[in-house]
């Protein structure tokens, strides 16, 4: 099948691919996918993280089959499909990260089997926890100095709000809100990569702000979810030099760029 | 109290204001809110649909109090203010209707106290709830042409995913989808009021997407909690006036126009 588009792989590759080749047999429930999506990653590292079993396919965005966009019109990634019924092999898509992941965590609830819930059981404490999984990063492109003072600005607030001492954003318990800023905080080191120094995060020293978010990204690093979800590094400089370097005109660029979700 | 906004009325008026009486008094759980904000709305028609006690707290957005801005520093409404324990004086504050609605519902979830459950006990229906609980208006500023294809476009899919014969999104049970659209569905003749024919949709006759769109809004101008929490009709008129005539350029009409959350 031809890549249409020759610079931006169309498959997982590494960790990514041995989890996707694990989950690539026909099963009812199916997460589509593209590797490189941080929302797509939010709902994949929520199945790894509970064990869920599931079909992982992954979506080509600059060739979608037709059986994908028949079910999903818009084409969206992720797209969680849920089997009508038991029996039934009708599918009933699901869309949206946020949404996909507490849907996950409502209909995989039994803890003896699908492990420790992932949303707090308070009611403030859960409607606190989507506040921060709501948190968007920020939406306009910049300058360098600018992107890294809203950036800063970001973690500050995060970390703010992190419990102390942690590991994790509420704690000991890992939570909706690890898996939805993990996206986002994996990829963080491109930027250093396609512009060196330009992240400006100091890799040592300095307590308060940043020793938290070291102790968190060092807790993110060491998550198996999260690594199996993750490609070879060199495919995400591929992938996001384009937008780094602000090259293409195309919708998944624009959206990235926008902070929006994927088309 | 001065009023440094003298075309906009800073407070209640009609219904709502005789609703804003009756929960004037202190009280622990509160909800700062702004007569006109649709924001505002989803999380006042939730306290009222459960019958929750409470106490609201009309807010003018030009000029906020010291001791909500103390609290909420980004002067976000509708706030809702959270008892830190039952003998606590201390405030925890919610931001974000759909996690204010979304929390009322998880907290005071006792039929027998607080009335119908506001979303499907079913993982996948709750789901599918949210996803167009948050299936935002369009965003940007366009001509009254576009504007009307891109409401009917939107009404069309709505409709579309409407139970029948309803009356309510889900069918016979009002939920959380409902009121997420109530406060937009009910300024919508403030497009007639502004464009006499600008809103193009017919009072009778045609089936299919108008007839279920017409049952469920006549279901909707019947509902207590949203007649309730509504000002007087004309109060609306010179709000959103300054709107329609792009004539303002504060923060309010800017969020307003781009269906952004308000300052």
């Amino acid at each position: 099948m031809a890549n249409v588009d020759t610079s931006l792989p169309s498959e997982t590759s590494g960790a990514a691919a041995r989890l996707a080749a694990r989950h690539a047999d026909e099963y009812p429930l199916k997460l589509y996918g593209g590797w490189f999506c941080p929302f797509v990653q939010r709902a994949w590292i929520t199945l790894c993280e509970k064990k869920i079993p599931h079909q992982y396919v992954e979506i080509n965005p600059y060739k979608k089959e037709p059986e994908f966009l028949e079910m999903n019109p818009r084409g969206l990634v992720p797209t969680l499909a849920v089997p009508a019924s038991a029996r039934s092999k009708q599918q009933k898509p699901l869309f949206e990260s946020a949404i996909i992941c507490e849907y996950l965590e409502d209909a995989y609830s039994d803890e003896a089997k699908y492990g420790p819930a992932l949303l707090p059981a308070d009611p403030y404490e859960r409607a606190r926890a989507r506040l921060w999984i709501d948190h968007h990063t920020p939406e306009k492109p910049y300058s360098i100095e600018q992107a890294r003072d809203e950036l800063h600005g970001h973690i500050k607030r995060l970390t703010d709000q992190m419990d102390s001492p942690g590991p994790w954003f509420l704690g000991q318990e890992f939570s909706l809100v690890d898996i939805s800023l993990a996206p986002w905080a994996k990829r963080l080191w491109l930027i250093d990569n396609y512009k060196p120094g330009g992240l400006g995060i100091p890799k040592e020293g300095q307590d308060g702000i940043w020793g938290r978010w070291r102790t968190w990204m060092e807790a993110l690093e060491n998550r198996q979810s999260v690594n199996d979800t993750w490609s070879d590094d060199e495919r995400y400089v591929l992938a996001y030099k384009r937008y780094a370097e602000d090259t293409t005109n195309s919708l998944v660029g624009q959206a990235t760029r926008q902070g929006k979700k994927l088309p």
